[in-house]
């Protein structure tokens, strides 16, 4: 396999001394998955089992997952799977035949959002929800520019690759798709206005280029920008400059959605505002494949009149059992409110590290995703890369998961199932605390 | 929802006298579906539940299913809904983690496929399979003319739908693609050489607009182009004129693949030829969201060296031993021989209900894949799409789920699972009589 620089904590051939299985495996990959396939940490780790917020080696070692947002109820909560088991006996069919599921799942969906956001359209993945997006945006607006972030993501597919320059060099972006850089959530009122001004500038330079905006796309915790978590509506304003120039506005809550940021299920309500789309995905089914997209009915109205869109899997039958289980775990156990309370004391937690390790820059949470800046110590206090990949490898081997992110690969990325509890947070502090000590 | 004239057996409101469940159940759909679903029959059906080849509605209607290719081992075959079961309740994780569940499905199918194609790499969608073939061609050749056939479907991601001309005239081709003709497959060897010509004509086309050719796509068993099941290497020659104007050759195996033809596992190997890139998709999982894409190494190595590739749910634990239990039910059941055996049968029972009737012109037939031309009798015997309609819908009232297909929507698509007995098929002909009956 290839290493790749844009890539934070990916494997590197040589970096770490493996054990005979671990290079079989690697070995195996090698031959038999495409070169364009990445492994985790300096020294990858092999999983077997998983149980809640816990993941387990061929050996019995175990891992604290702090950083699997896609198992958002816990590894093989056993709501979820019995639900997919029962209805892989009963059923797993397609969305031409009439199903109360689909239904059933859809208008739940929908009630936790705001009225005009009533249809939803179901794909497999968040990619594809993305590209839907845009298809959906294209034929609305009659244009085909896109505004992004600086250090966006929003997926694989050919299209979403184009709007996704965390990829790094060697995806291009689309000559239509323009990007903006993300303020820092410490300005507080200011950064609306920052981050409005630039908007600005991307849509008089579309123009310029013979583009008109048909969209602004935003993950609404800018995680690959490095986890932002805006107190207050930073997005209004510049929602409404990309509206007033006929374009739409998207969230893509593939990363905030469903509960994880504690305040809210859904990570545009923290920013005040209706999106013309919501995109979904990750958490939706712990795992089975789930995702889609919700959006304004006029909005979709052309697109549904001049095409046709059938996804064979989107929104099967098992599909939407999962999903349904999923909705029912996050009530039943109040994980909103557990990602709410828990993340709080985490941060608490962390700032009381922070206290005593000035590598330690900004913390930024909600709910229960949360970023920390590693900077190196003194004035300037500038991004610190490698001492983020250092701690994130340390963690690995303190038998905790994370990873790192941002456009400086500097951000700790932690943002681990939402039924994360206290003592989990103090498994955490203390393989954190161990981490910092190698490095002095 | 919209009617669709491009769409052969799309519901359109008020063509039939509905149940008031069947019309409750739409009116949800209206709601809180995107307006771009389209439900099957004039009669939309209810499905609850599945075994086999039956479908059952909430009544106990029972439906014989000759269409859905998707569920090729049986709907709820108990060994792959025991291997789904059994892994979510272990671990359902990534492609980040070593993992000996994706190697072992991996080596495995490889080792279905001619040595040069070694490498795999995992989707959950055969459109998101088709995409990522796209992108690894135009890395490749630093090209990006795409040539596919005149009403091919290869999917709905937007860079796929753009060389998707069977969706319809409301969803646009890319400028950089050309449309080949598809032969007729009576012609035997002249085909090739006609199928030839024209992709040297659509090469010329590209390059006289400033396009080199990346690819010629095809689906091996035409199926969008009115199931096509040539005869020996129709493909040899189109295939080697794209390779010297420095192009790919894609064979899209979603429709053909994993045994349904019958004489071979993969739809390419009746045109005795190697693809640069296979991909597949629809029946790989019996109903679980997973597809891939399988390539030769050297084509895949600059986009592996400049890109990264992470699908969040492709190639999970669960996808893996879903679709690993697909080929043990392949193989423990001889699944193949039966869809080569009783193909055979099912096609000459079909000859003589077409003895007798001649509004039925060609049968051609692949294994459990059929297309039967109906058209009008006499001299002309122009296709009949209006016929075809109501023979798939009278086949509807008499149980039994078939579709329709081809550039003039006339072509009976006959696809059922793979289970297919000589029982089925003459529950199948008795049906088919009956509705032939009814428009003489």
């Amino acid at each position: 396999m290839n290493h790749d620089s844009s890539m934070v904590n990916s494997y590197r051939p040589g970096s770490a001394a493996l054990t005979v299985r671990q290079q079989d495996l690697i070995d195996r990959r090698e031959r038999v998955l495409g070169s364009a396939y990445r492994l985790f940490y300096e020294r990858p780790i092999e999983i077997v089992s998983g149980q809640d917020v816990w993941l387990f080696g061929p050996d019995g070692e175990r891992y604290l997952d702090a950083y699997n947002n896609v198992v958002s109820v816990g590894h093989c909560h056993p709501r979820v799977v019995q639900e997919i088991a029962r209805q892989s006996a009963v059923l797993s069919t397609h969305t031409r035949y009439l199903s109360e599921l689909v239904l059933d799942y859809a208008e739940r969906l929908v009630a936790t959002m705001p009225a005009a956001l009533s249809q939803v359209m179901f794909t497999c993945t968040g990619s594809e929800a993305n590209d839907l997006a845009l298809r959906i945006a294209r034929k609305h607006t009659s244009a085909t520019g896109i505004i992004i972030t600086e250090n966006a993501y929003h997926g694989v597919t050919d299209a979403v690759s184009q709007i996704s320059p965390s990829l790094g060099p060697g995806v291009n972006l689309g000559s239509h798709v323009r990007t903006v850089p993300v303020p820092d959530p410490s300005m507080g009122a200011d950064a609306g206005a920052v981050f409005a001004k630039s908007v600005a500038e991307a849509i008089a330079d579309l123009q310029r280029h013979g583009y008109q905006p048909a969209a602004l796309i935003v993950d609404t915790i800018f995680s690959s920008d490095g986890v932002m978590p805006y107190v207050g509506p930073m997005l209004t304003a510049a929602v409404d400059l990309v509206r007033s120039a006929g374009g739409i506005f998207i969230a893509d809550e593939v990363q905030a959605g469903f509960a994880r940021t504690g305040d809210t299920f859904w990570g545009f309500q923290r920013h005040n505002l209706v999106p013309d789309i919501v995109t979904m995905g990750k958490p939706m089914g712990n795992g089975y494949p789930v995702a889609g997209v919700v959006v304004q009915s006029e909005v979709v109205a052309r697109f549904g009149n001049e095409s046709r869109y059938f996804n064979t899997f989107g929104g099967n039958s098992v599909a939407m059992a999962a999903a349904g289980s999923v909705l029912d775990v996050i009530e039943n156990q109040g994980l909103q409110q557990n990602a709410q309370a828990v993340g709080i004391a985490f941060a608490e937690a962390l700032r009381q590290v922070q206290s005593g390790d000035s590598r330690i820059d900004a913390i930024r949470q909600a709910g229960l995703f949360i970023g920390v800046d590693l900077v190196h110590p003194g004035n300037d206090r500038n991004a610190d890369r490698i001492f983020a990949s250092h701690i994130v490898n340390r963690m690995r081997d303190n038998g905790v998961l994370i990873s790192a992110t941002g456009r400086h690969g500097n951000v700790l990325k932690i943002r681990p199932p939402l039924t994360f509890s206290l003592d989990h947070v103090s498994v955490f502090i203390h393989a954190l605390l161990a981490s910092l000590a190698t490095a002095q």
